[in-house]
């Protein structure tokens, strides 16, 4: 299939995550975990992150983000979100089931959520016919494509220590938002205040395989009987520890994230120099732009991306490790050639 | 890590799933599940099972067992299943709490259960203070590595139908079955009246996956919302898709078990021959053995495998599609070694 | 203790259910609802809502919500309601952890939810990735104390079923709003297009007990078993049968309802009268009011009622079958007495 | 309805207790529990029990068992009983459901658990792939009349102790177990080594309302939302407190549950002259006994009751607070004149 911007799991599977696959693909190994690539894999996120965490993998985001989330709630909580966050729209209801929560969601227009809009969230404490407030969760980079400043990561994180709530990250798309910060993963997480963070691996490059990481322990204790309960431990674990082991190594996170990254923003070049409005400011691998509703349908054979809201022809461009700038060069001759037609 | 007879999710993933994996590792491709591997895999699916049934896949065996019986399963339901059920023993408590139903179990012998076993479990109809009998479940093979002829299959049928239940099969070892009975798939599952089977991919060569296959049309209604509702849709399904092509392809699936089935029956010779006691048939890829305690340790360090009770020091031995003849030999030579210094 | 304007289930048990409690108390009868007490409370709502119906009986409101809803959907389904809704803010997190369904709420000013807001918030239908929308609920008298009309529900109903949707109402004040539109149960209900319905009592006089009415026969199908399994099936169930035959003989219902319903308006009469703002229409047995702070908690002391919201000092007071004229005018008085000192 | 040994249940209210509801019926109280009826109930238990314990009011024995368990597990917990308790048959799977846990079953001939089956089942400690041992619950007395001895339940908790698990007791007759063994309550409870107790109030002259009480805080803690969670939480609580508080005044329990058993006695003995099988001791107010089956239906029609095995004609013949002497002698003299018939 032709390469897209419909999202960054349309891409494949990065040539140095393969070859660590095909390497790992010897003999044999312990299962569920206890192997040497998983050893080794979690070492390599202690070098970013500290020696004194705790790291689990996962199969997918969903199961990383609610995996973790059920490690900090009890079934009578809620937990304070975008409600643009992917575990508010884009998990089915397993958020819901697994963890009997509620989701409480705040309104968003650029992906965030602030401090004073949260904390108007936290209504009726130890009112035992209300939903208790239990964690706050924010994606990094956003579902918009936005990145939360160090400062704004805190602030959060003071407000969830104040009301005394838990402080989830969904970190899918965390390499991009790490390079957009030009900051070490620590600084906007563990040293920012975050409890568990989910380790996005599978749309920066990796087969299957995300990572959920505990700065605080005491919601660590039961998390292998968690992720066996959830369905997300998997058997032959090597493949995914070795992967994340290629993707912590020789900056491939960075070199990924950055060339998404930098995509991103030759793409958003190429559409306002033809006039089309940018509707969000773009700091990690995501555009959001309005287009001619016209021209979409042709654009779109050029290179598939999703319509985001059919009323305002709001679209999503996603750039993927693997996008090229001779495809937004492309893109953006084709966006121009239609545009001209159209007139 | 050296070979062992641990379990067959020590062994990693045959040559030509992983050339598979490096094929279908191409430009972009839809995801979770509109590409053409997917496609591909489910029509391979379909030259074994027939045209109308439906496909789904998963990451793991939990995930397609649990989920298949999702399907089939309210919450005020019971699952009949033996005692020793990986659904019952291995799979924390996934069953129910994502179902909330009831297991009721039936003690084995020899890991099968038997329909006036299972007609006694029937109790209470339409008893609203009762867990309401809702599916039977078998593993084929079973945990104890016997396999159900097709008679059996279809007298357990029998019993589901005349008390209006489901029938579910847990397939982690489907292709050690279908060698061991030399059968085809159809013929002691569809055929026999199963409606849902958990078809094994990781255990058979994969790098991961499993596919939950319909029957019955009926139950796979709202299954794409319980996949992803479970956690166990993946998004680049690709990966899954090619693996499944690939095992299904050039009777893959059956020159791997035939060869675990085969390497097993010499290894129980191996055993025999050096007077050990075989406490199961050995009909498939795994060997139960009664071993002197003493001489355990020292033969584990030959190929390592599990206590399978720690208090008869009953083992079990499990054969992989790279376990090799030489192996074989070289752990019963260990083992008379071993049994002659222990005199 | 004083009477109060707290909440309706501050009052105790009218003495007609008591006597009915009484006389029920006599020898033994079948546990579970097999009794002829339940038989007769089945048939008195028959007469009011049709034969074709079927009736069970649950503990508290909560029960009967969630139960009824639970009926309704899957766990991948959404439930579309107010953003004041009980099951929404007053039922701790009840809903999500015993349906596995996400609320989607409709923010609202007068606590109803109208037909565009409803169909805005039907969304990426058949898109696994999101919660399926399944039911709309609605509260009739509303938690504002508002009613819907006849009209107003029926266009709740046609957008209901042009999305394929169920239809809910929370009725844990239904009299009072039968009352308030001058109209009969089945009008605004089942003739409406309402599936179920939760028909409260407590609130209403008795001293527990609500019921789940099935104007539509598939889904109470398994119902018995959802109530034995949602801990809400009473044993000696002639007891909360007993209170609903009372309730519903000899018109209890309407002359409670009515009192509470003319009581807060003659309340609101006194309220305007001494110049209060009155933030609601007032349609059935609640006053929403804005009082001046400095004299809250004097007012509060000669009858008790809630804070609605802190930062306006939205009171809200709230009428039952015992409040007295009396009790209105002294209120009355007292208002005008502080408001005086306070000048 | 003519009087029964059909169930405890089967019988009203006892007139004491209802002379407490009509008490309790005047004016207005705080709802949800912040009334004095609900002080004075708790009050009471503590005379019984000990001044640092945590009482909560449930509707029913399913409430009351579910929810206390709840604050004793995670989903991932198993909890130990004997396959015949309540839990285990007789709640339909709301214990799956509402906790996700496995309840692991030891098959009992007299109702009771000993140690070393209990010890039998605590299994595969840390593994995450199995559950793990959270509880033991026991039934006192339990549901084949037998009544634990104090000894017996220290024993229990013993275990409990050793293997850091929880010790939950089902008391839904528990007047019944602590008359029989003339013992005060917090004998063969707290001090015995009890954590979470469920006190039944409905089988033994109440008309709802059962109590859960910890003697070990620390499950308590969310006690509230959880029960608020679990649709168990009244709004017109006095209504239950006051009811608790007639049952725990003036020794009505004890009377109660005295002449059960004393009734029970003089049943078994009715029984034993003429010749009838008993199949459990007689402790409590359950009588086990084998009947011809020509005469079962003709005896059912003198007093009903229920047969407990379809197969052995083993009958269960319960004897309520209103069980009166004459009735005794009237059924023991029909038994013979149907036995002298049949011959």
């Amino acid at each position: 299939m032709k390469k897209t911007f419909a999202s960054d799991n349309y891409s494949g599977v990065h040539p140095e995550v393969m070859e660590a696959l095909l390497r790992a693909n010897t003999g044999h190994a312990g299962s569920y975990g206890a192997d040497e690539y998983t050893e080794r894999a979690i070492a390599k996120f202690k070098t970013y992150f500290g020696n004194d965490i705790e790291v689990y993998f996962a199969y997918n985001g969903t199961g990383a983000n609610v995996l973790g989330l059920s490690s900090l709630t009890r079934s009578f909580n809620s937990i304070i979100c975008s409600d643009l966050a992917h575990i508010n729209v884009d998990e089915s209801t397993a958020p819901e089931k697994f963890l009997g929560c509620k989701l409480v969601t705040i309104p968003t227009k650029d992906g965030k959520i602030y401090p004073h809009e949260i904390e108007n969230k936290i209504q009726r404490v130890d009112d035992q016919h209300h939903p208790q407030a239990g964690v706050i969760s924010i994606s990094q980079s956003t579902e918009y494509g936005t990145v939360y400043t160090i400062e704004e990561v805190k602030a959060i994180a003071a407000v969830a220590k104040k009301n005394n709530l838990y402080f989830h990250m969904d970190g899918s798309r965390i390499a991009n938002a790490a390079v957009s910060l030009g900051k070490d993963f620590a600084s906007f997480t563990r040293d920012a205040g975050v409890d568990v963070l989910s380790f996005g691996g599978t749309k920066n490059g990796m087969m299957f395989g995300e990572a959920v990481i505990f700065f605080n322990p005491a919601p660590a204790k039961y998390f292998k009987y968690i992720r066996k309960q959830g369905m997300q431990l998997h058997s032959k674990m090597r493949f995914i520890s070795a992967q994340f082991e290629a993707l912590l190594s020789n900056d491939l996170w960075k070199r990924n994230a950055g060339h998404c990254n930098n995509m991103a923003k030759l793409l958003e070049q190429e559409l306002r120099t033809s006039g089309i409005e940018i509707t969000q400011p773009v700091y990690a691998n995501g555009i959001f732009a309005i287009l001619p509703p016209a021209i979409i349908p042709a654009l779109q054979e050029q290179n598939y991306f999703y319509i985001w809201n059919e009323r305002t022809y709001e679209v999503r461009l996603m750039c993927s490790f693997d996008t090229t700038e001779e495809e937004i060069k492309n893109f953006g001759s084709k966006l121009r050639e239609l545009l001209k037609k159209s007139q």
